[in-house]
């Protein structure tokens, strides 16, 4: 491998065969060598699950040409810490995960295996970005995407990002004309709502389907899921210090804690 | 229902027959009412993992005395979503989810059901908290840690905690004569460096055992992981708005993004 060239290390959640990881190692080939690590199954909704009472394996499968890749039967987070451990031989310069066949914008980071796996690789000290378009259609062409993760992908390579920095981006789906190009934002406070719908198997017993409605709470400027709205495609800086500082000296004058 | 009274959900990672959930309801059943709603097996790892692509069980099973409680085949954050639209008359006034057997500070709290599940309900809007005990013994006695969820539990009931507050809380594996108290602090920087286990199946086939060592990276004062060393409790106050407001701003300046 030219060392000359960025590393650049590739997951999704939606499994290796996808799209959307299709058209992201074709775009991130221009850029550098594109190392695969992949899960084997579609694994959205799997957060930052981890397998830790199941063994896993780890297969070579040649699906991108010119590309080393790799299917594991992990959640997206076991295939960046497989990649570190057992596939790359040095710390890739990014890595990327996508693109997602769907949103992840607003609260949809946290349940997202996408972002997860962005940010296991910040966590890793890797800089990584998450990708997502904007349509759940699993055979959706997200060729759409093709200029914006192109440009992104420029932008983290030209600029030293701080490392344990990742980015969720969120693709609109418009047409070209209608695209307005990058735009900063900030995580939109929004949930689902959720309504398990309730049916009966064929021995008689109760089962439930997780189903519900996307719900935006958030009344201020400036989210993510509003930039979408207008036609861009929305860029968050996420971070993984979860604490709340702010709440943090409230509580130490309500508890009296040091 | 006695109106009453503080409605109180619990839930955990561990599963519904842990010795840590049979504690942490014992103590809870002292300030309201209790339901319990605790994943049928357990689910340590699972992070924000949630089930879309299976179907979902919820029995109720009477294990603890005046309490009643559910078991199901989900996820801990499966368990809050089904607790709020399938069990739960009314929304709780808290959510407790633990005690966990393993500490779940620092970074850990992104790859666990126990934090994960608390965060689903400061999501929700219920006030939360996750306790867990640093003793990774599934059979560890928990009972040293019953005053430490007293006071967080007095207080959280005492205070108006805003919504979409939640609290992780580790307690140390000391002596009543060693330990120190509460204390207020910041998620410690750390991550776990994985070593996967290579192993030949029966078949000739490759498969790997996730393990790894915990490494402190922070060196900074006021973490989690540096008070449990001294004895204290750690409490440290999460949000869910996982924006890096700081690295924005450095962001709308490199790559001149509004």
């Amino acid at each position: 491998m030219n060392e000359k060239k960025p590393l650049i290390l590739i997951t999704n959640d939606d499994g290796i065969t996808s799209n959307g990881i299709r058209t992201l190692v074709s775009v991130a080939k221009e850029f550098g060598d594109v190392v695969v690590v992949a899960p084997d199954s579609p694994q959205s909704g799997m957060g930052h699950a981890i397998t830790i009472g199941q063994p896993l394996r780890l297969h070579k499968t040649p699906l991108f040409e010119n590309v080393e890749s790799w299917q594991t039967s992990g959640t997206p987070v076991d295939c960046v810490k497989l990649a570190r451990d057992k596939v790359l031989s040095r710390k890739p310069d990014i890595c990327l995960s996508g693109i997602n066949h769907g949103a992840n914008h607003s609260i949809n980071i946290i349940y997202s295996g996408t972002m997860s796996a962005a940010m296991e690789a910040a966590i890793e000290g890797i800089p990584s970005a998450g990708f997502s378009y904007v349509d759940y259609n699993f055979e959706a062409d997200v060729s759409c995407c093709v200029p914006i993760v192109r440009e992104v992908i420029q932008k983290m390579l030209e600029t030293p990002l701080p490392q344990h920095t990742l980015l969720n981006v969120n693709i609109p789906k418009v047409s070209n004309e209608a695209y307005k190009g990058l735009k900063l934002c900030r995580q939109a406070y929004a949930k689902w709502q959720e309504e398990f719908d309730e049916r009966i198997d064929p021995r008689g017993e109760k089962y439930y389907w997780m189903t519900g409605k996307f719900v935006n709470m958030d009344t201020e400027d400036n989210t993510d899921v509003e930039a979408l709205k207008e036609g861009f495609a929305s860029v968050v800086p996420i971070k993984f210090d979860f604490t709340d500082y702010e709440f943090k000296k409230q509580l130490a004058t309500w508890w009296q804690l040091t």
